[in-house]
């Protein structure tokens, strides 16, 4: 069941990161060699469940961020791998204590680690490699660095709150879900970002520039991701059509039909993702209603919007190889719906 | 049921901490203001699980160390505050983690965080407190600090994930212990002691000495609160007697009656340890063995001679107030037993 929207603006600019993928491909090759050696420990279990997410296959998109952010400006150095890799990890952290919160038993189709090897080592495993970030961080000695990439940490920590706090509660105003994402996700990519100029010493408002690009294309990436839970291809996604409905997350296309839909349709909404049912038929009628009411394509629509904020961000920038592979990710991101 | 050794060496340097606390006093007053806006969010659950851990009583021991080892070299300014207050976030968050690990109900005598407020929370929580601390030791701007407290924060991960694995296993040797230690209290302890000579630019040898000291503190620390889980009194320790036996923790007391043992011993520790017997009548056996075979004696004499390293870490470092503070804590650890 695909979400039929259309996709002028993503396809425009061609939907791959093959640029990106291509201009980091030598800066990559170090960040999954450093991946691998930050990872080994003499504690057993720390090497198997790294290595577990190590192979589970996502794309990789943050640190790639960083090191093309980086190269913008001239960087030669080691310092933005170390630095890459330390978002990615920071990003598996996450990951890691976001399966044990949200008791997921999938990652990307793979089992969760918290599945094998259960919650404690998750949590455990999960301190481990946030405190190796740090390590790699300090390691670079860029305080401003460092700055910017801790104050994320207490970010996402405190949207990961924020959203246990408003899960289940369909009241959740489109602001209050804005603020959760523009936390839990957005401002990891923006410091991602952020610290590529860092590291290579450029200006005020290119820092600037690149903080807003990665925020920008963090709200949008979520929110593509909220619409693809109810559409787009599973082997794409790596996760199943209906995960977030069946944990009862509240995500933006949930929102919008619960606003607009009628007193019935709301009531149906309280059971499903109040109370839990959700079987298939409930899943069917969910996305007919978020079909009906708008409420996909309206999200991506939403997303959209962040990408063009993203894409303006970069404008002032002077033309260079890095920035035409930014651009060209804030399309892939929203073509991923089609 | 108290533990009956002779406690010379502790009583001969006063079993108390009050010279330490009255050097700190004007600055922990500095520390408990940072904690409690640090702990701050518009998150209203942030704030109330902080709350809820900092009202809980705890000495505050590590922070003092930090500021009493900056003071020591004549420090002046904000930094040590800040340090010692990151310190106190760091066992803070290793506390709600632990806790969710170890599926705790009590600490020191209340109900855990996770007990009121769900595993989710405090793993967040936790995660919150830890991206803080890192913030406050940015601020404080010295890398050689986030060098030292980065790295602790790795090695005490480590340490859980070594002791999850070692969980339950009678097999392990007093040796392994001793590493789970080390990098699970110990670490900290070392960390918390060794920042207060970096931000007072002290010199290397003296950095050394408060490292070796905070160490070997560390160790008799948990040495001796190992064995207050066999005896001592509750209300001191917070507490209740036989709390690690109905976890089934395989610490020091534990390992060394065990391995004194008859088969028939062997086989109540497995029963108790390893399957979970642990009634009233489990933990009197327990204790009875443990002091036949002399297993909390000799715990408490391997505490006391961690005790005496740490005495002489600092033996080469001029007489000060802050010092012979330092040293009291020693006598202050092991006299716990008493």
């Amino acid at each position: 069941m695909g979400v039929v929207v259309s996709l002028d603006e993503g396809k425009k600019d061609a939907a791959t990161i093959r640029a990106l993928m291509d201009l980091t491909r030598a800066d990559m090759g170090r960040v999954n060699e450093l991946i691998l050696s930050k990872a080994g420990s003499n504690v057993e279990l720390i090497p198997q469940i790294a290595n577990h997410l190590v192979s589970s296959g996502g794309k990789r998109l943050r640190p790639m961020l960083t090191l093309a952010a980086a190269q913008m400006f001239g960087y030669r150095g080691e310092g933005h791998v170390k630095l890459a890799t330390a978002v990615e990890f920071m990003h598996t952290a996450t990951l890691l204590h976001d399966d044990v919160v949200d008791e997921s038993g999938l990652r990307r189709g793979k089992t969760t680690a918290r599945m094998i090897w259960g919650n404690q080592a998750s949590v455990l495993v999960g301190d481990f490699l946030l405190g190796q970030a740090f390590r790699m961080m300090v390691d670079v000695g860029s305080i401003e660095a460092l700055d910017v990439l801790s104050s994320a940490a207490c970010i996402i920590a405190e949207g990961e709150v924020m959203q246990l706090a408003a899960a289940k509660n369909l009241e959740t105003t489109e602001d209050d879900y804005l603020a959760v994402i523009r936390a839990k996700t957005a401002a990891l990519f923006s410091a991602a970002s952020e610290v590529g100029p860092i590291v290579a010493k450029a200006g005020r408002s290119e820092r600037a520039a690149l903080r807003s690009y990665g925020t920008n294309l963090g709200l949008a990436f979520q929110l593509v991701d909220d619409a693809l839970d109810y559409g787009g291809s599973s082997s794409e996604l790596g996760k199943n059509v209906g995960d977030d409905f069946r944990e009862g997350k509240v995500t933006l296309p949930v929102l919008l039909a619960y606003r607009r839909g009628t007193a019935d349709e709301r009531a149906f909404w309280k059971r499903s993702i109040e109370n839990g049912e959700t079987d298939g038929a409930a899943l069917d009628k969910a996305i007919g209603l978020m079909t009906r009411t708008g409420a996909i394509a309206d999200t991506i629509g939403r997303a959209r919007h962040f990408g063009e904020i993203a894409r303006d961000a970069l404008a002032p920038l002077g033309d260079t190889a890095q920035k035409s592979a930014l651009l060209e990710v804030i399309g892939f991101c929203i073509a991923r719906v089609s």
